[in-house]
């Protein structure tokens, strides 16, 4: 690490959450200063980039700083001698999200776009892409860190660290939000807060939930059934019941309703695709309004209405794990890394999602020390199998592992509902999904 | 091992599998002589231990040996200084077994006594029994053995194995029966067949199809999908996928359909609950008519019609078991064991089935060297999650710890279903869940 | 941590490391208020308690703080109620050490008190003593903290983890010494060296050596060779062999000379016992000068030679650890831990020197990424084991157990040997052994 | 396995093992039918091939056998599809191997030729050799099974395990002579000794001692120290102390003299240098006397003097082996293999040596269920460490892995007398060490 001014790529730059990014390098800029922000796309989204990076040059502009925004379709110009990468793409846009959410519904099963058959679907199709951005990051910027927040992180993230030689880490929201949502029950500083998590991406707890040091832990679990507001703004806000919470030990993270509570969600999934629409048909009319903002000439600042977003404090998390590595800082994060026998349970090569200390080594995870009852290890260690499985099935195009994968999904209900949902999948996204 | 004339005990005596136990014992006599074989039964199975033991003493007679028959309703006598105690227990008769398996059907659940709820349910009320006789043995035979082939075996043999100090080892029909029907699939004799097991009691998969040393899995897994007989007599006869068999990379069990196959097992399971009754209700009429065969005083062998009934080849497991620890012969058998790293994604002391080599000091694993893919791995692994679960709630009788291991069971839809079976199991057993 | 005004327990309060801790506590007042230092002796060592706690008064007169600085034979009192508790004692005192020197030497062998076999004799002495501490706190002050910074501190650390209850964390000064130590030889603050440690107390390896984010460990390893002062003030400064330093691949801590360079530093034992006597009298004198200076009632402060003892930096290393819990400060110390996983080569109960974060919940332990190479694993699995046997027969007073580990050790020459050294030990120092 | 009349190919057919792995073929021809029999040796040993290949010759013809003896210096002939290939050879031959016993002597450290430091030297001659012969077997005989008796045959067998895709087992004669010495001792046939093994070849334990299934290990234990002869022929006969052999727990095989009686057998060997020669010397002898024996042309039989020889029961145990590979016997042997976790504390690609089945699949280890103490397990890793430490030595010819490694090795004092032993290894052996 050179404290040299940096060099940063943003792979999906024509995203709605540029803006939020383009927020965290200025104000960021005394301790971490960047001279080179290059926002990529592809020319299906040369349209949302435009946007983006004229905001973003506005941003800049006012805050006086010497940053240059540079908008571009050649993703090697944009990674060649960067620092930093980060990815925050969508292969087939908000369309193919509507059909990953749709296709398990058929079926009767759960379509959400991570922890569903619908983040199958997506890891698919992701996969590939990513591992084409890192072997162009081997090439043009061997020393460069590559971020990943493009969903379903833990699964992107596992195949870039074991199909590639970058130094690589994935990201997520729910940590930072969950320490909110924490801080609002217990009446405290978000600051005061520190959690230490246990799991993969979307399916982990909260192990311990130490206010200022103290563990208030039971106290939440005791809370939690009966508050609101204990979930990520995707995912319905579905109570808990208190003797199922008492009992498991631990906070569970709020995707894991769709495994704990799975007859409810689904019937809400059912419902909304019915009625409103599926969660991508949602996102794509709040990203719709977001844009007529932010092609205002006049808007030089992130629009709060960014935050009604589902992705709120994404870019901010990126920001702030740059700074730490560049600045050597020792704090610590929640990040996506290579697992190194932090959870003996699962193979050394699993991503896991672990409380890390970050610095210019990039993460290092502290140890768990809590116990981990065998009703969680038990669901983690399926759930992992069935997401390394989809890893080598993304990579390798094989169909008989992608039909495995499938089928040892929790919340695929057979074989054969398996095999209907890849054959569809395979069918309705066939120009994304080349290697089959 | 002391080669003296042994003595056995039999808890359950009055099971219909009983006159295959004596035909194995009067078979073996010369290699094996057994002096004292002990019948016992509780009250509510009295009649029937009548009926078996008076059977059993008109084929020693007809035998001509020295072998002496008793029954008796004491099981502490029956245990002193028996050399090998054998479980074949019921608790709670037929009856109890048809409440198992209708309880979860009202919640669209798998039944089944085993794999399904219904073996959760099973469970808790064996285990305590299966743990008070082995208090027994430690007490009055602590050098003896233990064999269990109660149902859910691999469920009971690990609460046994670490919650006394008795040797034991698990029991199932299953090995043997596949070794069977692969010897009349592929055309040979059953001797001349060895599979190499992977896996726990009901959830395993032929790693290896041996035929006099030749592995002829592929062929198995071409054949398998239009062959008619490759499961137990108890299990709808389902074919496999040809697609989802090759892609599995090893033959599953019989029992595996219930995994891969819910919805058209489900569906089956309610059809027949509406129509001709569960499982339990036609197992009760065959063991009506086995006993009225029983009681023909001209009966002093047999019957030939036992073999219709599921547990067939169980009672010559056992024997066969016997058979090699007194004997110190070093064969090979497949029963279930403690892990001790076996199976090196399982905890030590996770109950497996395993091949093992037999001799005087009891069942000893051969490692397996196959690899065991992902796909199969994440199931073993949530399974035996749940049934670890399963054994810690029904010594304990810890009501949350009941929660989690059943809403961890890969066949039960959402912890508010898990809830819902958890409170009927309680409610209609109430008197043989005095931990609760 | 409720951040009440503290109270401290230091046993073996009459140690001539006490002006140290004084002071250490006096200049982290503001941020860490402790209100009663209880200093604890036994009779044997009642006269240089006087000493000490008078030193100790007029230190925290002269700095005007509220501080009660009590001296106590009683070691009880002191514990009662305590939130920390060090100890820094040693069985037998220096002429017990002088013993564990000598003895080995008779027969050839390393006799130094942690690594040699001398570290054998006082880990029998000393376990039990530390493991009854341990019980009246259990009993007097079960949420305090007990430090250990007595050795063998590795084995004495892993004997208090292991059989008692309290929470406990084992301190040495090597990792703060080689920190100075490198930042001299490469020109640095040493507030600006990094070091990731591998191994266990006394037997580690520098594996990383980070100035300012960057690593230098090629440089380190190139220079070391041809450097002076690359050790602690007790070992003999040998120069490494470059061949051999670049090979290992990581850089060997001080104490590591007694495993790779046994010959020389065996001759210079020797040679010392026959001269100026084994390093216990060295100290002996040196400490008989240091309580001659601690006399002089017009001071009030720590004398600077106490800086030139073997142990500096021991009890600002305690304060520091005592700081950061605290105070929940979230920093990084290098401690004994358990190892639970960390270096997956040994036992989950072993302990090891680690890198951990250090907040209110205690030494949390950062993951290793770093590759160790096999030649250094193998030294760490045998020395371990050795420990871990010493462990067993210093609790258990077992001879078979106590010869089998000794033997084991790498510096003693064979069984025949370990077994004349193990006896003149039980013979010498029979006192203290009542266990065997 | 197609049970085709076989060809095996001996390499090193030279040596005067020969004629008894003749008698060996000769004496299982009816279940094991060897057509071709290539005994392959290189220039140097042309004229021992002459007289061993003549030997052989007279011994099938006189059993009227329709074997063909095969002569000939070309290996890549031998091994074209061949069946099975085993390896007895000595790169350097015996003058090598006196080399290799006198460099450490003249440190003072033990230089037998396989657990000494004159093992080490012979691994890196031996090494190389056999990976060329593996990559032969690769290309023209890919289906064939290589069997390594080469000593140090733990490190020989790595190699080959781990740097090629050839199936392969080793063997070694210790655990069929302890099984006879054990025989002898407690007055039994050898057949009804059953030995439970643990660890690695030359360094290995007995941890259950059944005599026709029951343990008398503490019998065994009690009687050796007094006993004679429970040793192999070419390790002196030193009595184990009484108190460090029951607390051993396990049987210690006679190579661990080397390690727990260091002192006496260096001064063994010191004196057997100075007037009878080392035992290469003493070999040679032996051997020369034996040739005499060979060239007979009278003698159409194994010698009887052959059994004077350390390597007894080495080609029988060959013989063995191949034939329950080849007849699917599922026998138990003692072989050595891959540890695959069998040893839960040495890495999974570590050669140890196990009981294993043996059929047409090739060697199954046992698991071990009895617990292995800390101080056993100790000197297994380190030395393991040692071992695959120089198996990566010995294939990249890299000089500080080397030092490392022989530094490792308990028997070698200091890295300073490692480095003078391997630079006089380098100087002495050059021709033989290409890689370096």
């Amino acid at each position: 690490m050179n404290r040299e001014p940096l060099k940063i790529a943003v792979i999906g730059g024509g995203s709605s959450y540029t803006p939020e990014l383009v927020e965290g390098v200025i104000k960021r800029y005394e301790e971490m200063p960047v001279k080179d922000l290059y926002l990529v796309d592809i020319e299906a989204g040369r349209h949302k980039l435009e946007i983006t990076s004229a905001l973003a040059k506005r941003m800049v502009e006012k805050s006086g700083l010497p940053i240059r925004i540079h908008a571009t379709l050649d993703r090697r110009e944009a990674i060649d001698g960067a620092d930093f990468i980060t990815t925050q793409l969508r292969v087939g846009l908000l369309d193919a999200r509507a059909k990953d959410e749709r296709i398990p519904l058929q079926y009767n099963c759960i379509g959400q776009e991570t922890t569903g058959a619908g983040g199958f679907a997506k890891a698919l199709r992701t996969v590939p892409v990513l591992l084409g951005i890192a072997k162009d990051i081997e090439e043009l910027a061997p020393n460069a860190w590559m971020f990943n927040f493009t969903n379903p992180a833990g699964i992107n993230t596992e195949a870039v660290l074991n199909y590639s030689k970058v130094k690589s880490i994935g990201l997520c929201n729910l940590p930072i939000g969950t320490q909110m949502q924490i801080a609002k029950l217990v009446g405290c500083d978000p600051y005061d807060v520190n959690l230490e998590w246990v799991g993969l991406n979307h399916l982990n707890w909260s192990s311990k939930i130490l206010v200022n040091g103290v563990d208030v832990l039971p106290e939440v679990l005791s809370k939690a059934p009966s508050a609101k507001g204990l979930t990520m703004k995707n995912i319905p806000d579905f109570g808990w019941d208190a003797e199922f919470l008492e009992s498991q030990g631990m906070l569970p993270c709020s995707y894991l309703r769709y495994f704990y509570m799975t007859d409810d969600m689904l019937a809400e999934e059912l419902e909304a695709a019915r009625t409103v629409g599926t969660r991508a048909q949602v996102v794509k009319q709040v990203e719709a309004e977001l844009f007529e903002l932010y092609k205002d000439p006049n808007l030089s600042m992130k629009p709060k209405q960014l935050e009604q977003r589902g992705g709120a404090y994404y870019s901010e998390a990126a920001m702030n794990l740059i700074h730490s590595i560049y600045t050597n800082r020792n704090d610590q994060q929640v990040v996506n890394v290579r697992n190194n026998g932090l959870l003996d349970f699962l193979p050394n090569d699993a991503s896991i999602e672990a409380n890390c200390v970050i610095n210019a080594e990039g993460a290092t995870p502290l140890q768990i020390k809590t116990p981990i009852p065998g009703h969680i290890r038990g669901l983690i260690q399926v759930v992992k199998a069935y997401e390394t499985a989809t890893v080598e099935a993304a990579v390798s195009g094989d169909y008989g592992l992608a039909l495995q994968a499938l089928t040892l999904h929790p919340l695929v209900t057979s074989a054969k509902v398996a095999k209907n949902i890849l054959n569809d999948i395979l069918t309705q996204h066939k120009e994304y999904l080349p290697q089959f």
